[in-house]
């Protein structure tokens, strides 16, 4: 076993450092968010396998892991017809699925207008890639119960103040809405049954270019008059100048309903126009974060049902977040509607953006004992010291003590003092040096 | 799907009260055991079968929830040997395995003496019962790379801060060494290969007292002269009064090297006797905590090799939490023999001790907008509240007003303000209520 021992495949281990960084970022997150008027809650990791296999995940379902029955026989395997049939329970592959089991087992314990928040890991076994694993950590908040635009509000003004409080300057939202794409479509001239088709292809619209979207669509046989109408679509047409971008200032307009209607061929559904206008206006009342009309954001996920939005940063071409209102899914756990609108941080994204100061380690304090000091004179110091508000590393003296007091500045150490045989056991008479980083 | 929807089998969800307590609490434990020199990391929730299912855990390990591999077919299911051979990958059931294992992998980025702190959920397959749940949280603090008893009395320090911390008052250390009792076993006449048995009978002392401990043995074939000696140890003849509690008052005695033998055959290993004097005179002279020498604590796991203790609270018959030396277990990972000792904090019996104040929601307001008011100014009273310092929650004015305030009252809301079309969009002309909790 001397061979090298990693973690499982595609997954890793944290160390002090980055810990240390990662649960003060939460903690700060939690925080604005408690103060936006959510509540935390938690839910198993694992979701019985009939819930989480039901086809409401779309593709990551594919990518879950499953749980195996306990106690299963060769004669189990033997009458398995498929491999699920082994399986009871599985990983949570995101936290809407959860949240809305949690929501239909709860129901009646929780505020008529529930906001959550769910700060937690979930596992998709992905194929390896650098900077992806297979374990990351999500930060959801949702409102359900609220069928209004106050809930797209609120969840943006949040979102935009927990991005704010980390130091990550610059973002702004982009919105759209599902009954605007939908409507949109069919005013172009697609067919109902092939819309799910073309958002497929629009969603890849930053990857491949309008004229990679038409050249897709035209493979898949629609039809030339509506391919037509969609490249008469001015947003649709400025797209390509800022193609290699996530955000698409060609089609950002200040949001308002006429600046939408201006982009955007006529027919669209005129009540989600006015909640995009009346959205921007709230969120422009109470925030600072640029709201950017994108008429071609579709976000994957075939349950949104209405707004739609997600975190664009300026040096970034991947998103920091998304979400949308997805009015029909609680209601299938709990046999009765329920509006609920939700937005997600990619935790593992936003971590690498943080600019948070180094807490509060000033005095962290390393102190080195003499193989002849009394342990429990040692102890008393240390005591004394935490006791005194000081982080406290007991360490024997070492034979290398520049290799010591290096590794001891690299962890932030800013201190140190020597304690042998004669030291009073007195914290007020160490005699502490300096630790110094090398800059 | 209109019928009962609940939390997988033995596993539940946390609601916002609780959580909410949870995560205070979870952050003054984090704060202790970093003031006492502990460094906080993370392992995956998984670790490949190979390792997770090697025999460490004992009898942990039979309670696991293995992982199925991903895209297994029929013929997978046909060629399978036994049914782990469909699995690689496991829910950890502790946090001491990972640790081996994350010791093994980072063992080149972390000090000589490592000071680990987990703080994370794990999973064990048992059966449910009232208060014991198949997904529950430890707290554990490992130090790794130090032989000497330095370890044991940084850990048992630590720990009994964190518990005064908590506000959990009156709690002891139990401890004894596994070489006290080997020895022991020996002096009295057990055969060496007979000892894991008696080990096993006497960990049940305080459940079946000193006469169904010799019943046991006697029904197992055990030599008359060996359990004519065990019931002549002074220790083992008094503990029978005190039977019902899981301390052992009869043998707690203040902790030196005399005292202890007094209690015990003549033979008993000197190092251990030593040992465990020099850290009961380390610990009294830098902690309040009461330290018991406990001569039949035994601790389950087979692992241990020293110094093992558990955490006794006056007026529960279990224990918070326990530890122990184990040197030889890092190093089936690695290779090499690395020293380790560690002790665990069960989260999940802490936390109906804790008694924590309730936290800074003094400014927790709720705004009640009527349905003429501007969405956007109410976004803007609430964005002022939150920036001074304030939890807001928005609610739509209700029908039933007092319902609706008892219910934010419930939830902690200390004040209200209803908000119109009239309202000046300015905090500091709100007509505030004050919320008062029936007592």
């Amino acid at each position: 076993m001397a061979s090298a021992v990693t973690p499982p495949r595609g997954m890793r281990d944290i160390l002090p450092a980055e810990k240390s960084t990662r649960e003060r970022v939460l903690a700060r997150i939690r925080s604005v968010y408690r103060a936006h008027g959510f509540d935390e809650i938690e839910t198993p990791v694992v979701e019985d396998a009939a819930r989480l296999f039901s086809g409401l995940g779309g593709d990551n379902e594919k990518l879950a892991y499953a749980v195996m029955k306990r106690g299963l026989t060769m004669d189990d395997l033997a009458a398995a017809e498929t491999p699920l049939d082994l399986a009871d329970l599985g990983l949570r592959f995101d936290l809407t699925v959860p949240l809305a089991r949690f929501y239909a087992s709860n129901r009646a314990q929780l505020p008529n207008v529930f906001r959550a928040l769910q700060v937690a890991p979930v596992w998709r076994a992905e194929r390896p890639q650098k900077g992806r694993y297979r374990q990351f950590v999500q930060c959801d908040i949702d409102i359900i119960g609220e069928p209004g635009i106050v809930a797209e509000v609120e969840l943006i003004t949040a979102t935009a103040a927990a991005l704010d409080a980390l130091g990550i300057p610059g973002c702004s939202i982009r919105i759209n809405d599902r009954r605007i794409l939908t409507s949109m479509l069919t005013a172009l001239g697609f067919a109902a049954e092939s819309h799910s088709a073309v958002l497929i292809s629009l969603d890849k619209l930053d990857k491949i270019a309008p004229s990679g979207v038409v050249a897709e669509l035209t493979e898949r046989g629609m039809p030339a008059a509506a391919l037509a109408a969609l490249q008469g679509v001015p947003a649709f047409a400025a797209f390509g100048a800022e193609a290699a971008t996530h955000v698409a200032p060609a089609a950002a307009e200040a949001l308002t309903a006429d600046s939408i209607t201006a982009v955007l061929p006529a027919g669209v559904d005129e009540q989600a126009l006015a909640d995009l206008a009346a959205i921007a206006a709230a969120v422009a009342a109470s925030s600072a974060v640029p709201l950017v009309f994108d008429p071609f954001l579709v976000r994957g996920m075939g349950y949104y049902t209405g707004p739609i939005f997600e975190v664009a940063h300026p040096e970034l071409g991947y998103s920091l977040g998304g979400g949308g209102r997805y009015d029909g899914m609680i209601g299938r756990f709990l046999g009765a509607d329920v509006p609920a609108t939700g937005f997600s941080l990619g935790f593992e994204r936003i971590i690498d953006l943080v600019a948070l100061d180094d807490g509060d380690d000033a005095s962290a304090s390393a102190l080195l004992y003499d193989a002849d000091a009394d342990l429990g004179a040692v102890m008393a110091l240390k005591a004394q010291l935490v006791g005194d508000g000081a982080r406290v590393r007991l360490l024997a003296r070492p034979k290398n003590m520049k290799a010591a007091l290096e590794r001891l500045t690299a962890e932030g150490f800013t201190r140190f003092a020597v304690v042998s045989a004669e030291t009073p056991a007195d914290a007020a008479s160490l005699d502490w040096r300096r630790l110094e980083a090398a800059s």
